[in-house]
């Protein structure tokens, strides 16, 4: 074929808020009705105190009919052709967008100040409306369900389930634990079980931080004026934040003890931060005389650090800037997979032709056809026929990227 | 000379517990003498439940005497001497050594179970002692003071007049700072003016991470089968909660308001997280276009975060690998100042001169004399013509170093 299938292994889809109404349990509509205004007045806080107002406001002056592809099945599909995407891994949206669920079902899935039984119906309201959105191109659409796992291990199996029933196929659990025991901890073994038996992949993406460190407290509600330079704090810690489960996951023999488990890390940016980590951790397990007083923590594992990072897990880069590409080899050539990020404004949507060519002109062919979308095909288990079939009409063309 | 000058970025020193008893403000004795035998169980239990008891007491057989150099100058000198070190920056000692200060005043400085007069009766305690050991050659010991900066920034400042006029010359402060705001809340600049002024060196040494979230709760009091591959993942994190701190300061633009600041951070282990880690603060401060709906978080700094590094950082190597000193140049080589770790058994005490000749050998002379000691001389100021004299008794031969 003489065009790039193309996935994009990181977008974002939801509602706006008012019309998740008729998805959420309907004994729950009436704490909906109550709720939903406090929430937009939250989502409106949060904006204000996290997002430049005046630029998401440009961003979006011209495209609000383009950006309705966020929940609008036929409008989306227009955006994802004229960006030459063929498939797509679909995330919530956070507090900071437009349409994210309610009750605190968003992309940070907080545990302060939520309620668990909401939070857990916000997740099923929008986990049954994407099921919807993708059942009209199930080829094409990779929907990510909502699982607030840490409040109940046994009932987030029961929905994870119910969610893969639906045709959703992924699972987006919590980056931050906190006041529940962290990734290693074995409660959550009956959770990881049911993913690797049903092939759902556990998906983490970037976003939640200790936002209250670095804004201050009662944060959004109250922006301090004694924190400077918190934003650049987040930016500079988000990347840690998303990719800290990993330690967890490792080191707790997570994949010792679940070998078929799936996981991936979204949005997590700045490829060169990855080769180090991993490169720390394998120093960990490897180097013994600086730690020898700490004992032997390594024996219930079989394999080094980066063996299970190369068996289980893959990293979902959107925002991919040029040089991640460069260092594709040292990263993990196999891991890496491109994401657009749509409908968010730091992504390539939509100007995805130029920003694919000036990422990858030049590079080997199967290297760009990796990267693009082969290795989310087996990663994600995507149908390769059916997205060739729509390749063949929008994908990009190889010729046009100077391949060697 | 024929003998570079050697000064250990990272040595310790604290006395036996019950030793610390006179140098207790005498109206806390009464206290001191309830409370000692408390913390001598917690210190066993901590030991038990961090370090392999077997692995330390074999560490510490046949080397009893030694070892009392953590306490004894004469001991100390010998020891200094039989291993070709000039001169050394001296850190208290953490809770799972044997030798360290009441009322939780050591390494880790935590802010649970505290009570804040308490710890800040220890820490002056071990900053008298100190300051007595020091001045038995004080061109040789630079001491860090204890600081438990986060309850009263006030009572902290005061605290560190004394300290220096004592003699010291560094301020250990802590590097988790929960309940408390971080370092890059404007609470904190009389503590940086006073620093500043005075050219005490802000110290942060690695030890404290969130334990009870790898261990579990009620640690060290409870070892909790439930949370497996803990250490490991603690060794893997400490790194970076050390480093933590470089963050806060750097955006929230301490260096920029106090431009003579110095800061260290010692046994930060594996220099090749540095340079990726400088990478992506620069990179979150030049790229706008992945960051731009978060707004202007930069325009309150004249210069790019490694920018700050280099003018006002430097970095404690202790069990230096070899290949941080092949990335001597990617690190910043004036930045990295090689330490020994004595009494610690993760250290390079007592094998030290095969250790730097396995570290250095080969490379540029300057490059080693820079390593070892003319950038510690620089940035934490000593005395070098009154080291050159030690050195030229008991320094390591440039011949042994096949220099190039």
């Amino acid at each position: 074929m003489d065009r790039y299938i193309v996935i994009s292994s990181d977008c974002h889809a939801g509602l706006p808020g008012h019309m998740y109404r008729d998805y959420v349990d309907p004994a729950l509509r009436d704490t909906f009705d109550i709720a939903y205004p406090l929430q937009a007045q939250r989502i409106k806080a949060a904006e204000k105190a996290f997002l430049i107002q005046e630029i998401n406001d440009q961003w979006r002056e011209g495209i609000e009919q383009q950006l309705t592809g966020a929940w609008d099945h036929e409008e989306r599909t227009r955006m994802l052709d004229a960006d030459g995407i063929a498939g797509e891994v679909i995330f919530v949206d956070g507090v900071t967008e437009m349409n994210t669920p309610p009750f605190g079902a968003g992309l940070s899935l907080p545990t302060k100040d939520i309620v668990p039984d909401l939070q857990w119906a916000g997740a099923r309201a929008h986990n049954r409306w994407l099921a919807e959105l993708c059942s009209r191109a199930p080829a094409r659409h990779f929907g990510v369900a909502v699982m607030p796992l840490l409040w109940d291990v046994e009932l987030a199996v029961k929905e994870l389930r119910i969610a893969h029933a639906s045709g959703l196929r992924g699972a987006m659990i919590p980056n931050l634990t906190a006041p529940f025991p962290h990734y290693h901890h074995r409660r959550y073994d009956p959770f990881w079980e049911a993913c690797e038996q049903l092939g759902v992949v556990v998906c983490f993406h970037s976003g939640a931080a200790p936002n209250e460190e670095f804004f201050g407290p009662g944060w959004p509600d109250r922006a301090d004026a004694d924190y400077p330079g918190a934003m650049g704090i987040y930016v500079s810690e988000i990347l840690w934040w998303t990719y800290r489960p990993l330690s967890f996951l490792i080191w707790g023999g997570v994949f010792e003890r679940f070998p078929r488990l799936k996981v991936s890390f979204t949005e997590t940016g700045c490829g060169w931060m990855l080769p180090p980590y991993l490169r720390l951790l394998d120093h960990n397990y490897h180097d013994v005389q600086f730690s020898a007083k700490l004992g032997d923590f390594r024996s219930h594992l079989s394999m080094s650090p980066s063996d299970y990072f190369r068996r289980n897990v893959a990293i979902g880069q959107s925002c991919m800037p040029r040089s991640d590409a460069e260092m594709r080899h040292e990263i993990g050539l196999p891991q890496l997979m491109w994401g657009s990020d749509y409908p968010h404004p730091e992504g390539s949507w939509p100007h995805t032709a130029p920003h694919l060519q000036k990422t990858f002109s030049g590079l080997p062919d199967a290297d760009i056809a990796a990267i693009l979308g082969e290795n989310a095909i087996r990663f994600y288990g995507f149908d390769r026929d059916a997205l060739a079939g729509v390749a063949s009409r929008i994908g990009p063309r190889r010729v046009d990227f100077n391949t060697i």
